[in-house]
Parts: structure tokens; C-alpha cells; sequence
């Protein structure tokens, strides 16, 4: 069993300091308590709702910044996966996540599908996401907006995932009464379809306006929701099988979907 | 606005004219009451757990079977997505829906996902479901656990269905207090990340000891199950922006995901 543990920490956009001491400490007393997967928020070490692209810009680090050797410092036995605006030897800003354990920054992923004004100031990430082999199995990131792509998803799983770690902004939008944030009911498709374990991070609380809607959960391989600290055998999911014939990706049909933009059947007109 | 109506029939295994009166009945009393679209369950005109293969052959029938003249009848101005057990003209059996209305048949759809012991007797389906255009929106079918495939419900969308009429016979499994079923999630998350109707018609009660789920229910393009029989736009969805800078489907990335199993990227091993 590993503990999976989500922290939402809360940077103050401008405080690049006071937001690296933060994140830090959110580290260490997850790791402290015997977290074994740390998860922080999408842009964790600078914040989401900026004003312009110069200030996105300023919360700029490069993925070789001393900040991550912190980080790994801090992490003990645990892999951390957090959110930080990443400023590339090409000059870009990008909206990213690092997964780092102390051996340092293993990977860093560039999110994909930018939400909404990102889309000023971050440019997307030309990559699927990296995959790294831990103690724990095998995590992979995704970022907030990219979740809501179910061939993300499974493009994880069919390079063999066990747990997507995502940190996510949710900006709190309308439900109806009793039913979970509609991001959360698409991460437990997500899981549930794919057979893998879902750890989201997201922020709790307002920054600028923005009320969040504080999700943080970890999606089991079930598509159940436990919570943002949990055990978990994040290996469970490799077993595929969903009944004595069904595997949830042997079955997959592709030669029904080839490419094809009209799948191979034409619309059926007037009768 | 168009009045959606699930209508969970109860079919008898073996009573072959006896199944044939219930459904009649069913798409009568919903087009009584003003229904445009009736969804009917999977295999609704000859039941679902059958002992063996002769058993579900003697359920079979034919896509020009006279029954379906009945139903052509009984549609008026709906129309209507059943299951049936189709005796091919290649001598083989399907698990089908057959989309009708006053006109007769449409369209037949074969699924192509089969569940468990289904593989002992029907024949999987060679083609994506195909799409009618209607008065009220363009509907296309799955059939129960076709759709825990997202390929096959972003398909319908890339196709621009409007509606996802989903035959299904959900056997009841555990879940959480306060969850909806598994399946009704995977729909809901369907429906929102393509902006879509879902309706789906499950049965209620047991047969043979299988209890159903009762998971009857049509969801909206928000991804909201608004229950059995509802009146809604089905059109809605054709607005697929998101934010000001978001399209559901625009913002897909294909060139990420471009055939390559690896996806582009390596595994990172070791630290």
C-alpha cells in the first residue's frame, strides 16, 4: 500500500519566495507523515490568475532551478508531482509539471490543452507525458484541462500507467445538489474505463475572484473517489480484466475507427 | 424541445408474442403522452440471459421482420431506438438496436463490444454505429458496454450526433452511498467532454437472478442525468465552445497521439 497524498497549497501570485518556503513545507510534512506520493496544485509555486503576461512571466522557473533540489531534499521516499510555470531554454513559458524524487527532476511534462486565457501566456506542450517507473508503479502526469481528454487518458493507460498524478486549478463552477464537480465525475470515467488510479491536486479557497473548487480526491482504479489522502495499491489496475471474457483494452475496437473521419459508415439521410 | 422517454420493458424469455405486445405497448404509451424520442433496453423483444446459444437463437429476429412494421406503426411522430436479437441474413446472431420510425427501419446497429457469456452466442458488429438525421437533432445508438469506450462516444461526437441513444441491460453492481452506478458516470463524463445527449434506457427488476441496475436516465450535454423521460433541446450541444478560447473537440491534439503506441515519448527509467 502506498500513502498517496494531495496538498493544496496556496501560493500568493508575486511571492515567488514566500511560495518556494510553501511548497516546501507542504513537502515535507506530507512526506513527514509517511506520504509516499506528494501531489501539489497546477502552478503551485506562482499561482493562476494573472493579470498580464509579464506577471505570468516573473512566476517563471527553469525546470534546473535550485528550487527543485529542495524539492528532492525534501522528498525522502516520495515522488512529488507539482505545478510550476516554466520558463524553457527556448525563451517560452510554459504551464508544467515536474515529477521529482530525491534524485532529483526525473521528468517534466508541458501541459497540453491549455485552458482559456493560459492560452495568452503559456505556449502548449508539444508532448504526450512522460512516464516514470517509481517504487510505488508507474505515474504519469496530466494538467487540469487535460484531464477532460479522454485520449489522454488512455493513452496513459496504454502505455501502462498506474496513477496519473494531476494537478489542477478547477475554477468552481455550477452543479446540481449532491453530484460531484463535473471535472472530478470525468477523472472517474477516466479511471474507471481505464482501470488506473487518478490523484488529482487542486486548489482550495479564492485567488483574484476565482473561487476553486477544492477536488483534490485520489480516483481509485474503481473510479471511487477516496479522498486527498489515501492508501492505496496503485498496482490493483493492472489487472484488465473486467469479467472471465473482458479486458478493459483488449476490447478496444480500432479497426472500427481507423482513422476515418466519418468512421467508416455514412450518415443515414431522409427515410 | 423534444420529450425523450426511456421505457424499461420487461421482456419474458421465450414468449416470443408475448414480448412483442409489451413493447408495442410501451412505444404506444410514450407516444401517448407526446414522445419524440423512445429508447427502448438492450435485447428488448426476447430478454437477456439465456442458458445457452439455442436459446438466444430462438430469440432472433429478423432487421425486415414484420414486428418492425408495428413499431413503424405505433412511432407516429417518434422516433424509436429498441435492442432486438437480429437473426443476420449471413445466418449469424447480433446483439442489435433498430432505429425506426413511421417511415420503417433506418438504420440497424450491431454492437460491437460484447460483454461476458454475449460472446457465446452473438457475433460482434463489424461497423460504427450509424447516425440518422431526425427532427429533432441526428441520433445514433450504442448498445450497453459499447459505451464504456470513450473511441466510441467521442466517434458519435466527431460525427455530430446529437443524441446517443444507448439500449443497455446493466446487471446491478456494489458502489459507494450516494453514487450513481458506474455506468450512469461513465455516460455522464461521455456526454460533458463531448457535449452530447446521452439517453439510456436499462432495465429495472431481475431475470433469472441478475438484478438490473435501473439506470434509466437521459443526460444532458452538461453531463447532468435529468431522468427517464425529459424534455430537452437536443441541439444544445451543437455548441461545442467551452470558454471564449475552448472547443471541446477543436482542442483535441491528434498530433500528439499519432498512431505511435509509445505515444512519443519514452518511458524514463531508473533516476
Amino acid at each position: 500500500m502506498t500513502l498517496v497524498w494531495c496538498a493544496p497549497v496556496t501560493p500568493v501570485i508575486g511571492d515567488h519566495e514566500g511560495n518556494r518556503h510553501r511548497v516546501l513545507a507542504a513537502i515535507s510534512d506530507a512526506v513527514t507523515e509517511g506520504a509516499r506520493v506528494v501531489v501539489l496544485p497546477e502552478l503551485a509555486t506562482g499561482g493562476y490568475v494573472f493579470t498580464d503576461a509579464g506577471e505570468a512571466r516573473a512566476a517563471g522557473v527553469a525546470a534546473d532551478d535550485p528550487m527543485f533540489t529542495g524539492w528532492a531534499r525534501a522528498a525522502g521516499a516520495a515522488v512529488v508531482v507539482g505545478g510550476f510555470a516554466e520558463l524553457g531554454r527556448d525563451g517560452l513559458l510554459y504551464n508544467s509539471a515536474a515529477l521529482v524524487d530525491s534524485g532529483g527532476v526525473r521528468a517534466v511534462y508541458r501541459k497540453t490543452h491549455l485552458w482559456d486565457r493560459e492560452k495568452l501566456w503559456f505556449t502548449p506542450g508539444a508532448s504526450v507525458p512522460p512516464i516514470i517507473e517509481t517504487a510505488y508503479g508507474r505515474i504519469g502526469p496530466l494538467i487540469c484541462y487535460d484531464l477532460e481528454f479522454p485520449e489522454m487518458t488512455r493513452n496513459l493507460a496504454e502505455r501502462r500507467a498506474d496513477l496519473i498524478a494531476a494537478p489542477v486549478n478547477w475554477p468552481r463552477v455550477d452543479r446540481p445538489g449532491g453530484e460531484h464537480p463535473p471535472e472530478t465525475i470525468i477523472a472517474m470515467a477516466a479511471a474507471r474505463t481505464n482501470r488506473l488510479c487518478v490523484a488529482i491536486c487542486d486548489r482550495a479557497g479564492t485567488e483574484r475572484g476565482v473561487r476553486w473548487t477544492g477536488g483534490s480526491t485520489v480516483v481509485d482504479e474503481h473510479g471511487w473517489p477516496r479522498g486527498p489522502v489515501t492508501e492505496i495499491d496503485l498496482r490493483r489496475g493492472r489487472d484488465k480484466w473486467l469479467s472471465p471474457r473482458n479486458h478493459a483494452l483488449d476490447d478496444r475496437r480500432p479497426d472500427l475507427l481507423s482513422g476515418k473521419e466519418d468512421g467508416g459508415m455514412p450518415l443515414v439521410r431522409g427515410s
